[in-house]
């Protein structure tokens, strides 16, 4: 059976300074460390035994990968890394803190950038510290200047489809370390919810999500690793 | 122009307490750890920008190549892990004391063991806490119940052959971050070393020997990053 464990990366710099993170590669923190060996011990005592894992190319998740892997035990699964389970891109907010913006534009507003479904923040301007078209790591991509949950989850999709799945497909487990909202995308894709469903779907970090799919890769089961910091699911069949 | 960082694990548990460690999965020690992290440091003062990078399915040369690039802010690279890349079988000699088995089998004997090119130390007995037959990281894999240099060789050299030499072929800056002894086959390979020659090399720890090659793959310059660690490498053409 395909068993699918979601881990959101443990507490980074910007978290802690409540800023805009996006695509900006800061790293985690003690406490975000600390969280991250935390859900590779919960995968560990529940038994599982990891095929494969998918990761962004943004610090935080990667470092949290290898954290939990470290201490689950099982370092040597193989790692893929891909910058379609990025973070959301926060466009002109990168960078900015949320007080400071909701200051500047109006709680109201800031709340529609965090929480709608399809309303982008407005786009990075190019050319300054937050412009990753120089980046190497992105070589070769068409790189997004601001993304809505929708537009992540329109490039969290493909690769869901053309890497993740197959994996699923053939029997694995199957661990991805991502980000609150490129994990957000694939759970709306996998429980296929509507716009008003995902946005209220809060997956807390460090806490494994493990989910029994069956072979049509639909939900049967799902449950967190540390039941006392669980978040409501949506319903399996 | 091709480019081969070849990086030797820190200090594992078992290198402290003097045991033959072979293929058992031991970790890092906290100055393992902080030599790892000083090699990330030292590739990303000399402005080495890795492409790629080969590790093992030994804990401690994976964990090297995690806070290498860890502290080299390179975390994002892919990463391919083989067995074998795996240090050197010890055979029956795994888990033992290096002093205790120079008391019993007389130190000409180990010396022989331990530096000879082709002779191997006694075979593994099947069944024991160091028969890796059941561990899934080995499915498939037709295993050593020990080996020597040579046939340590003899492993690395098709993998060496069918996925690390294309990647520098087509001009990549690869990493490898493996062991004492699948580094040394590397060493040879790309010297074309005798058998007498290669028994001399000795890679230190942590310290990140950077090899740039020809179109052929042929060594034109090799030095060590920390200079005052460093040892005798091959001539270059």
């Amino acid at each position: 059976m395909p068993t699918l464990i979601l881990l959101r990366h443990g507490q980074s710099q910007w978290n802690l300074e409540d800023r805009f993170t996006g695509w900006v590669d800061v790293d985690l923190t003690a406490e975000g460390e600390a969280q991250a060996r935390k859900g590779g011990e919960l995968m560990q005592a529940a038994g599982l035994q990891i095929d494969r894992a998918f990761t962004s190319v943004l610090t935080r998740a990667i470092r949290t990968l290898w954290l939990a892997l470290g201490t689950a035990k099982q370092t040597f699964i193989p790692e893929i890394k891909d910058w379609r389970l990025n973070e959301r891109h926060y466009g002109g907010l990168t960078g900015l803190n949320k007080t400071e913006t909701a200051a500047k534009h109006g709680a109201d507003q800031v709340k529609i950038w965090r929480r709608s479904y399809d309303v982008p923040p407005p786009p990075l301007a190019p050319g300054g510290d937050y412009d990753f078209a120089g980046d190497r790591r992105y070589v070769g991509a068409k790189l997004p200047d601001t993304e809505s949950l929708k537009t992540t989850l329109e490039r969290v999709e493909p690769y869901w489809i053309s890497d993740i799945a197959p994996c699923l497909a053939s029997g694995e487990t199957v661990l991805v370390a991502a980000h609150g909202n490129s994990l957000r995308a694939i759970v709306k894709l996998l429980w296929n919810l509507s716009a008003d469903e995902i946005v209220d779907v809060e997956i807390p970090t460090g806490n494994p999500l493990v989910i029994d799919l069956n072979d049509g890769l639909a939900p049967v089961s799902a449950r967190y690793l540390d039941a006392d910091r669980a978040t409501a699911l949506p319903a399996t069949k």
